[in-house]
């Protein structure tokens, strides 16, 4: 089967050398006790877990899958001891509050511990990833009295959370939802409705479940200005205070899927169950989307968590298994064969995984940095402008993390062959559960679609120009000819991107189908500029630093990058321009 | 569940209006009671069998799974049954040869068919696919009284072929093959090895299967000269005649695979099994690697089947499914929200396929024209150029049209939503089924370097020079105006192509690694190249053609073909040129 081996290293490095979190991160307020040798420790014992905790249990899991009986879900072997010992030990709470029982440490540093999570194992860690997303919800929107009731409990991991969003007719579009929400005498309401594709749904893992329900009132606005958000636990508390009476939330079936098999994905039935409302009413969608938002960028760390273990055994895999000779001579005189990891195209495969996950996991970490200082930086101009940031980033992060993640888990299931194909090799489950990441969260394409309709637009321009004018200091302050050939390809590719975003602009006034005829490749040039930007802020890193293999690997890695991935933005640009018209004038009943 | 309803009208269109079968295929030697009214005849029945057979049984096929017990496959249920009605009907026999009971029709017709069956059920139908290639290498190789004992019952489908040429250390290179071949007194041979991942090398769909093996003898040399190519039949004739005398070979388990679970994967044991040469000891490899091209081009069929019926019910749903409204103005005002054919990037994934699909559909009619023009041409000259062409698009079109069919397949899934990731939607089957399609009769990186460092060169560039003169005939053919949209893309994306191919050569010989590090993406850009010169046909045809809607959808899915797929070239082209440095520099242990 498959191993695992956190990259903490490389973590280190872009804390460290790269973003400099000594002077920008831990001094932040509230992360005074925090630092580089304190960092590297929770990284590193964060890793055991990951190594020996949850990836054991990967693979059985994905084969023995959840089991539904009755009204109740089993998880697989070994989760509710894993389980256990992954929230006693804190590591579901790193950067929940303090107040609540959390451990407040940066969301950085959770970014760290979250993409090791998911290489470690997927299905298993959704559920606390989803219960993170219900903490923040409620902490920012809900009453005192509902804080105090349950947060602690779901910090702590005792219960889990779940976002229940999606009926059978209303997907992408949550303006469709008939879940009802009956306002009772003592000021609760009876949610009745059921809601498909609800992640944890149920499980044997914790005693209660809490769900966040977007729901409409008898007499709500139609659409999505009359949805409103419950909190509706699966137990109620008896009249003793037990948390055991039953709330009429019962678990109709689980979907069998293509992956993450390990986790459950279930019909949820809500029968007059108790809700309590959460925020304002009909003001749940913006508010979940707050949620979402943070969800968002945690399943673009499921894609780049997918792919560095991916990438980690397709290596093991390409330096031992002997076949062929090398086209410029043998290399393995030795050996019957020589390792295909000497073939130029096996490299081409490993090198495209791992210049998008390095990229990425810069991106990644840079992203929680951004999030930090929005959270607590003193300066208010400082969080607005880590805010601007992390709003056009997210839509970025999800879908570009999440289609390479499952691009560069196909290239490293490819370099095992036949082998590849098989369950036992763990590959193909690297490829079915990273799949996943694609589609929910908001598809791919929808992620696209807010970047071009929303997020390049609002404030009149703001979000995209902010990030633009950091790379374009960086270009300038980049002086040196030694590292022009990682400088250089950014400042081309940062005029294409300017010229391409101008073009949208002005097309998509005369035609607003423009967008959405742009935005999925548009999407993709702006990951590649923005990662082309992180590649150079690595080389120039490790080319100022010492010469060692680590170094040494960056600028190579950096190199091919820069030769060999950056080109695609070529043809993209062109295809774009293209326009609306090629994907708009054939008629429906013609396809 | 899926439907699946066969492009019978797109292969008439270009059997008879892009490629003229009637003047150039229906009149070769044997095919005298062809005509265009026959022709559309078969494809009409075999769509029927399609439709209404094999597919009701590629769901349930694949959850079914194929069963081990007790040294024994069991198939899932309706398989025996439809491989009766498939084979007695004659489908499985459409091109072979009519002396030993085929029905002798084109090798184009069958392509068409084979299409259609790999769209319907490609777990079912690779059996007969296989079976198809045994009876092609023993009419070429074997020994009279080989043919006589054993093309009738494979060409009838009451027998089942297999290749035997895997073993666990040995894929790719097929030199590491251990398998011995011991000679015995009476001219044959007993063979005793263990060969892995043998499709249907057990089943329950006939009584007897005959395993065309390589092995090696004794005192053979090393490497790949030393191995010979022996048929190994499961049961041997008694003394009464019955074929049900035990020879020795054992299944000795299956695989569980990420796809294609109806269809048996076989360890095979060959215990002292009696076995016969076919034809020259130590010829073994080339000998196989006829059949092997023969069954690459069918594995691209795979690809391009499944990416049709994926098209198909994406179709289906889009049109089906109402979420959100339109960017341009709401289109269903009756409707609570639009249907998704509306937006424009799910019109882009369905025109990606599409265009992808029709392009790959010419090249494979025009492939098969070519085999048949290869076969039965009066002409030698004109076989001889049939033969380039075949042997310079084989790696191109089992490369291109896998890996095509599942890009496709994914982002035909990927409009499904999260419906897309549940296994009742049959859609994540097709991505798990053509998955393994970029993987077996040698990986695509196999295919990429057998274009760059085989076809290319060989007879000192005749290959690509005859396809590329055959574009440029094309290109000066195409006169008028109203066509120079689609004729002048090919014309550049040729030249293009030419310098590359010539930016290759030059650089190979400095340094071989330059043609591996250029293989995968070269051969992108040939095959989008030659898909270019299709779609100008194609387009050229139905721009001449009456307005219908036939004739409007493939000028609009050519228009979109050249506007937004055909550019991805540029980048391409670019990177190819960043060289091989990147790629090899990087020293093994730092990856």
């Amino acid at each position: 089967m498959t191993s695992y081996s956190a990259p903490v290293r490389d973590f280190q490095f872009l804390l460290q050398n790269v973003f400099n979190a000594q002077e920008t991160l831990y001094t932040l307020p509230g992360f005074e006790e925090v630092d580089q040798d304190m960092a590297k420790m929770v990284l590193e014992e964060g890793a055991k877990v990951c190594e020996e905790v949850l990836h054991p249990i990967n693979g059985s899991g994905d084969q023995q899958g959840c089991l539904f009986d009755d009204g109740m879900v089993t998880t697989p072997d070994g989760f509710i001891e894993a389980y256990q010992t992954f929230t006693e030990a804190g590591w579901s709470s790193l950067s929940l509050p303090r107040e609540y029982g959390g451990q407040g440490l940066p969301e950085t540093l959770n970014f760290a511990m979250e993409e090791m999570t998911w290489s470690a194992n997927a299905a298993f860690i959704l559920c606390s990833v989803l219960t993170r997303g219900v903490v923040n919800l409620l902490q920012a929107y809900a009453s005192d009295e509902l804080k105090e009731q349950y947060l602690e409990n779901l910090v702590s991991g005792t219960w889990t959370g779940t976002m229940c969003l999606t009926e059978s007719h209303s997907g992408t579009d949550l303006g469709l939802v008939r879940t009802r929400a009956v306002p009772q005498d003592d000021g609760s309401f009876a949610l009745s409705g059921t809601k498909i594709f609800i992640t944890g749904g149920d499980h044997d893992l914790t005693e209660n479940i809490i769900h966040l329900v977007l729901a409409r009132l008898p007499d709500a606005p139609q659409g999505v200005r009359g949805i409103s958000l419950f909190l509706v636990p699966r137990n109620l508390p008896d009249a003793q205070g037990n948390w055991q009476q039953d709330n009429g939330v019962n678990c109709g079936s689980i979907e069998h899927k293509m992956g993450i098999k390990g986790s459950s994905t279930c019909v949820m039935n809500f029968d007059g169950a108790t809700g309590y409302l959460v925020g304002e009413l009909n003001q749940g969608l913006p508010q979940m989307f707050k949620l979402m938002n943070l969800a968002r960028l945690s399943i673009g760390l499921q894609g780049l968590g997918i792919a560095e273990v991916a990438y980690q055994n397709a290596v093991t895999y390409a330096r031992e298994r002997l076949q062929t000779r090398s086209l410029s001579g043998i290399k393995n005189p030795d050996g019957p064969a020589d390792p295909i990891i000497v073939h130029a195209d096996v490299r081409r495969m490993l090198l495209t995984t791992r210049a998008y996950v390095e990229g990425c996991r810069a991106m990644s970490i840079w992203t929680g940095m951004q999030l930090d200082t929005a959270h607590v930086h003193p300066d208010a101009d400082v969080r607005q402008e880590a805010n601007d940031l992390i709003e056009l980033i997210t839509p970025v992060f999800k879908a570009f993390c999440t289609d390479m993640g499952y691009e560069t888990a196909t290239l490293c299931q490819q370099i095992f062959g036949g082998h590849g194909y098989i369950q036992e090799t763990g590959m193909e489950q690297f490829v079915r559960d990273v799949r996943i990441a694609q589609i929910y969260e908001g598809t791919n394409g929808v992620q696209a679609l807010d970047l071009v309709r929303r997020k390049l637009f609002i404030y009149e321009g703001r979000l995209p120009e902010t990030l633009f004018k950091r790379i374009d200091q960086f270009i300038m302050q980049q002086g040196a000819d030694d590292k022009r050939e990682f400088v250089a390809p950014v400042a081309e590719a940062l005029q294409r991107l300017r010229e391409l975003t101008q073009w949208l602009l002005e097309v998509s006034k005369q035609n607003p189908d423009e967008l959405g005829a742009a935005s999925v490749d548009y999407l993709r040039v702006f990951a590649l500029t923005t990662l082309a930007w992180f590649w150079a802020q690595m080389a120039c890193v490790a080319k100022s630093g010492e010469e060692n293999s680590f170094n040494t690997a960056k600028l190579s890695t950096a190199r091919f990058f820069f030769g060999r991935l950056l080109p695609q933005i070529d043809g993209l640009d062109r295809g774009i321009r293209s326009g609306a018209q090629h994907l708009m004038e054939l008629d429906e009943s013609f396809f």
